[in-house]
């Protein structure tokens, strides 16, 4: 067995802080890495060792894998854990990790070069009989081939980038007489996003939710699948509340899917974390979208509902030691919640809002953890990812983890930025993710800026009032002594919070 | 069903903003109530309302039971949560809730009253075959006749005060000649302590482990038991560090256990969240020892490793709810750790070290949960118990629920007084306590304050010169970019804790 004793972090902010709290609890070393912007940042000061790699350009610093390895030569590490985004899906650094002698935390490059280009990754699935978004399997140049295939598996249409991601060089297509020129709109912009214009064809699936298997393999053949994520919430494309389980899946289709899933990573010899992504459509079919070969943000879910720490078991499997469980050892116990808190105004198109975190109280108690790599203080820096925190909360049902996340946040106090708190505690209330009756245009159908203004002024001044005038009431009454003189204690943060005075 | 829309809870610190947080969860308006000494404390800020009851001293505003029922009266409270201590276990103040037709969530005073005396609560349970630990089940002022008894159960033995509790008016004699003069300082302490002199007479139990079921009744005379938690790291007869469940239990012993805890709940005609408290000898015979009839401090270990939330079942079940699970529907998963953070100096016998909390920085991340009720600038006041926080850990394994607590002794920064965090780290790396062979003598066994002392003056020095040699060294290169130039970032406060250099 590759035992690991000094284990470099690839990342920063909450994920690397997170991975670094597992290697602590294992008794490794550990070595963080930073950039100029993240000189004071908490990853850094948690590390047993951290050096600066470069300037914050994510380009000269988070992803110099050159120098990452610079630093592995000198300090002694051993293995290198790359967290999610920068070098983590990325094939070349962990060949080149492996060159180095040292031990990439994730799967093999093979896998994640399988993996990482979503027609090869259709390619391989093939011979397991996987569904898929009924369309093309291999990229299309010519546009009146590809027009033929659009009129085959009928209107509406994606057309979507070969090496896309996060909507880049996705065109949705509803008629025949749009298709050429989206088709070389989305061209145009696969070219420019990924210098790679290769383009494929599938059907449009209707009423979508996205839901993903969690998988598990070590390096002598055992794969098993941890249960899947909800993950509809979605903003641009990109997750911001996920949940598991999903109030959706019967215990049959979970089953179901989490062996396609299992297959999936078993058709690129899967080792150690990664998510097999499907969209299930609105008469509960499934379809293979991609498998993510790293761990997800939204990986906390999964931990509080199986008892796990994917973090450690992604060690161990990179140390060459055999899953500890079968499938059959492996439950669900409770529900669990993640909001991601960006610093984001969802009032204004979800765009960052970067800037100092004045105030920033974490909220806690019973079936609260936060994930997050800032103090109070602190700035958010304007050249990476702006999200603060993930807000995890857990209960033995969903509705319990639901009043959970509404608790905390009400507890969390942000300010000096706008988050997106308020717009998380907006869609736990609504009827529609309530009642599990959701899809990915969630956002679409159910929110507008006005959403999250607060009540008609008639209502909120009348509110007010009440509140000013109990208060006035009340402190004319002497401080002490209860009989004759409650005196009802107002004011702190708390308060104002949720009296939405502030 | 007795809805209840509005609670009170009769407490301070942790505990009242423990209760108001799950109170919220189910969406009851809050009531908190303050001593002058308190009026910052985050309990108060947390209510929707909040009224000072009198001055510092808890029998002038905390155990003011009619001042709290005026309150009650004039916000229109409907129940009252009492917490633990305080008025927990006053039958007297139940009894008045419930004439000012008002809902105590606890057990019914006739509960209470039965209980609350060693001696009846031994009576009561005499029918349903409890084992108690040898000795006399009554009252004994005859020192003569009570000699005759303590040489019959064979010494050595305790003097008990019936009315006792926390060590206060117990004797533990070792000779038969010795016995006159102990139970006559017994007989002394117990009538100063308590205003009553009843003492009674029981074979001392070597190597005890202090193992107590939690058990859960509703009113309609279903019982529970949510299994033990093992509590036999004390000072001064007090709890400091409590797990579950217990690492000697067969599942044999567990049952059996719980079965004779819940025919204890059920000789009172037990409701709510109790606690029956069991002595284990080295030979694994368990005895009975006496019911808490309140929430006790440690119930978090039970609610991380059943899913459960102990305060929202106290409150259903107050409302008069039918417990929605039967013995066979609950499960132990996992294993949780509470150490007890008090303002305490273990190196000088544990006696309290009030102050200003200058630092105060939470652990946070998987598997850590932190009960607490203050903030950094907080004073600890001096009128109270001086426990800051209950720092809570669950893992897969007791070995991850250990490791997890050590990662967040480490995290947690306190400054300003003096904690139980460097002893719980001690006690946490034991040989005694992580193979699971200890009892309640620990303390006496295993710790002198010497234990907490850093390592031999040579060796700390060489470890420190080590650090600072390393930090000249790195220091002296440019401070950014990788390969010939990395730097170690040095002089945070959590590398200062971690290296032992502060």
């Amino acid at each position: 067995m590759k035992k690991i004793t000094k284990l470099l972090v690839a990342n920063r902010g909450e994920i690397a802080l997170r991975v670094l709290r597992s290697a602590r609890e294992m008794g490794l070393q550990t070595v963080a890495i930073y950039s100029e912007a993240d000189r004071n940042a908490l990853h850094v000061r948690y590390a047993d060792e951290a050096v600066c790699v470069g300037p914050p350009a994510s380009k000269d610093s988070y992803l110099r894998g050159d120098k990452i390895l610079e630093v592995c030569r000198q300090l002694g590490v051993d293995a290198i854990h790359p967290g999610y985004g920068f070098l983590s899906e990325n094939a070349e650094f962990a060949r080149m990790v492996k060159e180095a002698g040292l031990i990439f935390v994730g799967p093999s490059p093979e896998a994640m070069d399988v993996m990482g280009d979503k027609l090869s990754a259709k390619q391989a699935v093939k011979a397991y009989n996987i569904p898929l978004v009924p369309g093309l399997d291999e990229a299309i140049s010519d546009v009146q081939e590809a027009k033929r295939v659009a009129e085959q598996v009928g209107f509406p249409v994606l057309i979507k980038a070969s090496a896309g991601g996060g909507g880049k060089g996705m065109r949705l297509v509803y008629q025949p007489e749009e298709f050429e020129e989206q088709m070389q709109l989305a061209v145009n912009e696969a070219v420019s996003a990924f210098g790679d214009g290769a383009v494929f064809i599938e059907k449009f699936v209707t009423g979508p939710r996205h839901i993903e298997i969690q998988v598990l393999g070590d390096e002598h053949g055992n794969i098993v699948h941890l249960f899947e994520r909800e993950c509809s919430i979605q903003r641009r494309h990109q997750k911001v509340i996920e949940e598991a389980p999903s109030s959706v899946l019967t215990p049959e289709l979970r089953a179901e899917m989490g062996r396609c899933a299992v297959d999936v990573a078993r058709a690129c010899n899967y080792t150690g974390a990664g998510t097999v992504e499907f969209l299930l459509d609105d008469q509960r079919n499934f379809y293979f979208l991609e498998m993510n070969t790293r761990l997800q943000v939204e990986h906390p879910v999964t931990e509080q509902i199986t008892g796990l720490d994917l973090v450690k078991e992604q060690i161990k499997v990179a140390q060459g030691q055999p899953l500890a469980f079968r499938q059959e050892d492996l439950t669900i116990t409770g529900h669990a919640l993640e909001l991601r808190v960006y610093a984001e105004d969802p009032q204004n198109n979800f765009l960052p809002d970067i800037g100092t975190l004045t105030t920033y109280v974490r909220p806690q108690g019973p079936g609260v953890r936060v994930d997050d790599g800032f103090e109070q203080g602190m700035d958010i820096p304007i050249y990476y990812d702006p999200m603060i925190a993930k807000l995890v909360t857990f209960g033995a049902t969903r509705e319990e983890a639901i009043a959970r996340m509404l608790r905390a946040i009400e507890e969390y106090q942000i300010t000096g930025i706008e988050t997106t708190l308020g717009f998380g505690r907006y869609v736990l209330q609504h009827p529609a993710f309530v009642s599990g009756n959701f899809d990915t245009n969630f956002i679409k159908d159910h929110f507008t800026p006005e959403s999250l203004k607060p009540a008609a002024p008639d209502e909120a001044t009348a509110k007010l009032a009440a509140v000013l005038t109990a208060m006035l009431l009340t402190e004319k009454k002497p401080a002490t002594a209860a009989s004759a003189d409650a005196t009802a204690a107002t004011g702190s943060a708390w308060k104002r919070n949720r009296l939405g005075v502030r």
